[in-house]
This record gives structure tokens, C-alpha cells and sequence, in this order.
């Protein structure tokens, strides 16, 4: 089969069809989405090597248990040992022996064909096009904030950075009846977000700072975010960081423990609540894709995100 | 009256007796403790002007009300304005109109007396003497972590750092029933602490990272606190942190949002929970003062701190 691989660098290649094992699927990829983890790994981050990939939707094409057979599917990336004290926790997403889709010691979803655990799998329903399933992954680690965070309705909320991530978190709290103001530096993004009701604003902002905000969200992807939330939140207040660049950032740790700020990690989120939000038309993606490269075409893609910071831009793998 | 100056240097002066105005109390100090945060601002911090201490016990000698007078008393340190809409939720902690004792436009309690307005005020009961009342505020700071962080019985915590904060903390969780391990460098402190039932360790002990900790508390007071906490902490856990030192800390962010940590900062605390414990033994403080100056030899008491990291250094002000 056709897959993007990378071993250094990131190429197009054949290589051979995976076979489902045990409780697994097979599944035919019909779209992937390229992410900030993707150019990371592609720079060599985590000293992944293989296919990369872990935003997807597909049909599964091979499976022992009929229950799956011709579903279409998404499939949670984190594949875990089932037996930790994490697992038995259902935090299988932290188990210590996970092995992640297309980032840790497993092939992902830039490739015709990807196995996984029937476990992982959720059948995607009819009223999801695959244009908006590709986006499952993505809207359930904005979603994690809801899972990690009590969100009452009203609450003030400031996301930072008006990339992918930062319109998904947005529209997330949005729908959560949280009063959001979205910052960011890009007028054509912030207008996408303002016509679906989220107050926006530029990033520093003198104004805002004025009334501190309860709750602020990093979705920058770059250290500066952190410094900023620290200028936005107010005593006592939580700063979610779901910006997941790689190195150390630095903070004034006298201003977290004065103000007794909780700092907050976010990662994956749980698939279901985010393939709800798509279902009930809660969260709209449509306007999110930027544009759709075939697999052939895939190092050009990511040579395209690299070099644009567009929103999403989709592989095209296989019709479903 | 004789008291501690700071105006750039440190040196013992004759100033003005302090005046109560409605609804405060004039206290003449008995005891005063020397923390970190003092040795901070004769070294300049935050341009502190004026007489340090916040560490007290005294005894009302003058209030209008006559419910205060001739209570043996300690006070809470932060004076809010008690209209802004943290005072009205129970944070005047976090008010951004308080002064603080000693540390934020107002005088302290390096003097032979000090004003404080009788909101602030806590009579101390009789079961516990001067030398356990002078450590209300540090245990009110310890005992913070069990209003903000819900410790249930048998939670595995790492304490970092065996000073003064360290030993309080470790001994606020083990009441607590938490399942408590105290790291530090100075075996004769370390000693003390397994004296009271608590489990002790060297820093940087290779074994202890091998089963990583849910909570993990960093009361080194040392950058370098944080980057062994996050060394220590489990996946989903939470650090604690009541470093107060100033200046930047570096960490890793990708280990945060990884992981979902959590990083927590905590400073002050309730006055009434630290006197419950004191009052019902289940905190020792007596083994904690490792000398008493009196106020004359102030200038000496602090450097003797600076110098010996020493426990506790009291200043003897008047009998009561």
C-alpha cells in the first residue's frame, strides 16, 4: 500500500498492508488530518519513526468480530495495556506502556490501510460527513478542558491563539454557555469565530487584562502563550495549557503561588462527547478545512502547514 | 518604641507607637518568627518600606472593642478591602487592594507593638503557649494545601524540602492520613520528622521515582524544586507548589500537558484550622525554633538565618 513515511524524513513509500491481529480491525482510510504533532515529528520529535498520522476517518475492511465489519470509523489514538493501575482507572490515555498512533512506537493514518484495537473504534453516524469525523481527535482534546474542568455556564473564559486548536477550544466553551473571548493575531481567523458567536479580540490586548478572567487557555503552541495567560487570569484563577510545543518554557512561579493560579496540563480527550458535538451541529468544522491534498501529494501537504499556518488541511485517501 | 527597619537596610530604630484606628487593636508583640519571605525584602523585594514580620503572638493592649481587650492574639496578614468581589467570596487573601503585614505598604511585627484591624484577629486558647501560637501563619500556609486540594486518606505525597515550610507540611499531610514521604538534605531535619511518624527520604533517591507520586509539594524555596517534582509526579497528579522564591523557573511544558498535571500554587491560609491543630497536639512545633533573639539583636537574628539555614528563629519582644 501507499503510506507517508518518515525515517528522518518524510517521504512517500510503499510499504505493506498491515494485518489486524487479535481484537483488532483493519480499517481503509478515507481522510487524515495533518497537526502541529505531525510537523513535530517530522523535525524529529520523540524519535518517531514509521507512518505518522493520528487525526482519521475510515471504513473497517477486515475484522474477526462482524460487529465492526463495513463500519465507518474514528479510532482513539492511545493503545494501552489494559491492566495498570491507569487503565483500571480508565486513564488507559496515560497508561505508562501505551504506544500512540502514528506518534509512539506505532503506524498511523497517512497510509491506504491502519489497524487498530476494536477497543478504540467508534462508529461514526450517518449525520457526520467524513469532513467532520476527520475532525473527532482534535475536537476531543478541546473537549478534555469539559472532562478536567467544572465549566459553569457564564464563566469567563480567554483562549489564546486562534490556530486549529484555539477555534475548536473556543467553540467547545462557547457551546458550554461559557462567556469566551477568543485572542489571537489573525483578523480572517477571529472573524471565522466571531460569526459563530465568540467574542474576539487581539492578542495583548491593554483592555482586557483590566478584568482578570477565572479562567484563561493556552492553545498558542508557542512558550510566549504561557506569559500571556499569567497577564490575563485572575487570583485564584486556572490557566489550561493545551499548547504542546516541545522545550522549556519559563514563568514567574512568585506570581502561580501568590496568586495561587492552578496551572493546568491538557491533552486527549474521550471521543464520544466530541463525535456528539458533531452530531448535534454543536461545533461547526466545515469552514475549518483549508485545504485537501491527495495521500500522493502528502509531503507537499505538510510541507504546506509548515509553511502557511493555514487551519486544517486534510489528506484525501480513499472514497468512502 | 523600639522596633526593625527596613529602608534599604536593616537596623533597629525608635519609632512612633503605632495608633489603632475604628475597628482595629493595638498588640503588643510577644513573639515574632523570622520566615523567608522576611530575608526576601531586607534584601529589596517588592521595595517593601517599613517595619517586617508577619509571623506573631501578642496581646491586645488597646481596642475599642471591648471583646479584644487583654486577648492573647494572633492576626491574619492580609488587610482587604472587604468590598471587591474576592472579599465577598472569602478571598480578601487575594484582595487587589490588601496591604500585608510587613510585606505590602503596612508595618509588621518586628516591634514592640503593632496595629491590625480586629477582623483579622484570632484569640488564641490557652492549651497552647506562646512558643506553638508565633507559628499559626506557617501552619495556616501548610494546612492552605488541605483547602484547595481534596487529601484523602492513604494518597501517596512527596513533600520536597525539609526547612521550616517542609516540616510543617509533611506534618499537616500526615494528620491528614495521607501517606507521606519527606525529601530532603539535612539528615538531623529529616530525623525530626520520622521522630513524628513521617516517612523520610533523600532527594534525587532513584528508587522513589520508580512509582511515581499523585501529589507531589515543593517547599524547597529553590527553582530547582519544581524540575524534581515533576521527576516524582504520576501521570494526572498534581504539584503543589509553595516555593516562594523570586525570579524565573524553567520546565518542561510538554511533561504538563503530556502528563495533565496539575501545578498548584499555594500561599496563605485560614488562621482557625492551624490553631485547631496546634490546640489538639496533632502538629509539633516545639522542636521547630532553633534559637530566640531578643528584638535588640534583631539585625543578628536575621543574618543568623541567612547564614545557618537554621528551623525556626524567634524574636522574644515582651512577656505576656
Amino acid at each position: 500500500m501507499k503510506a507517508l513515511y518518515f525515517d528522518g524524513q518524510l517521504g512517500l513509500r510503499d510499504v505493506e498492508k498491515p494485518r489486524p491481529g487479535a481484537d483488532e480491525a483493519l480499517i481503509q482510510v478515507s481522510l487524515a488530518g495533518i497537526c502541529g504533532t505531525d510537523l513535530q515529528i517530522t523535525r524529529g520529535y520523540a524519535g518517531f519513526r514509521g507512518i505518522p498520522g493520528h487525526e482519521f476517518v475510515g471504513r473497517v475492511v477486515e475484522c474477526e468480530n462482524p460487529r465492526w465489519t463495513g463500519k465507518r470509523v474514528v479510532g482513539e489514538i492511545n493503545i494501552s495495556c489494559g491492566d495498570c493501575d491507569l487503565c483500571l482507572w480508565g486513564l488507559g490515555r496515560h497508561c505508562a506502556k501505551r504506544t500512540v498512533m502514528g506518534i509512539v512506537n506505532r503506524d498511523g493514518a497517512f497510509a491506504e490501510y491502519v489497524t487498530l484495537p476494536t477497543f478504540n473504534l467508534h462508529e461514526i453516524p450517518d449525520a457526520v460527513p467524513d469532513e467532520a469525523a476527520v475532525f473527532v481527535e482534535p475536537l476531543a482534546a478541546a473537549a478534555e478542558i469539559l472532562e478536567q474542568v467544572k465549566v459553569h455556564p457564564r464563566l469567563r473564559v480567554a483562549v489564546l491563539g486562534d490556530g486549529r486548536l484555539g477555534l475548536l477550544v473556543a467553540q467547545v466553551l462557547h457551546q458550554a454557555r461559557a462567556q469566551v473571548v477568543l485572542l489571537g493575531r489573525h483578523p480572517w481567523k477571529l472573524d471565522l469565530a466571531h460569526s459563530w458567536g465568540v467574542n474576539v479580540s487581539g492578542l495583548s490586548d491593554e483592555h482586557l487584562a483590566r478584568h482578570k478572567f477565572p479562567m484563561v487557555v493556552d492553545a498558542t503552541g508557542s512558550p510566549a502563550g504561557l506569559e500571556e495567560a499569567f497577564r490575563l487570569v485572575a487570583p485564584r484563577g486556572t490557566i489550561v495549557m493545551k499548547s504542546t510545543f516541545h522545550g522549556p518554557a519559563q514563568f514567574d512561579t512568585a506570581r502561580l503561588v501568590v496568586d495561587e493560579v492552578t496551572l493546568l496540563g491538557s491533552r486527549c480527550g474521550l471521543f464520544r462527547p466530541a463525535i456528539d458535538l458533531l452530531a448535534q451541529g454543536k461545533v461547526k468544522v466545515d469552514q475549518l478545512v483549508s485545504r485537501t491534498f491527495p495521500l500522493a501529494e502528502g509531503v507537499a501537504a505538510v510541507d504546506f502547514v509548515e509553511k502557511t499556518s493555514p487551519l486544517k488541511v486534510l489528506l484525501r485517501i480513499a472514497a468512502t
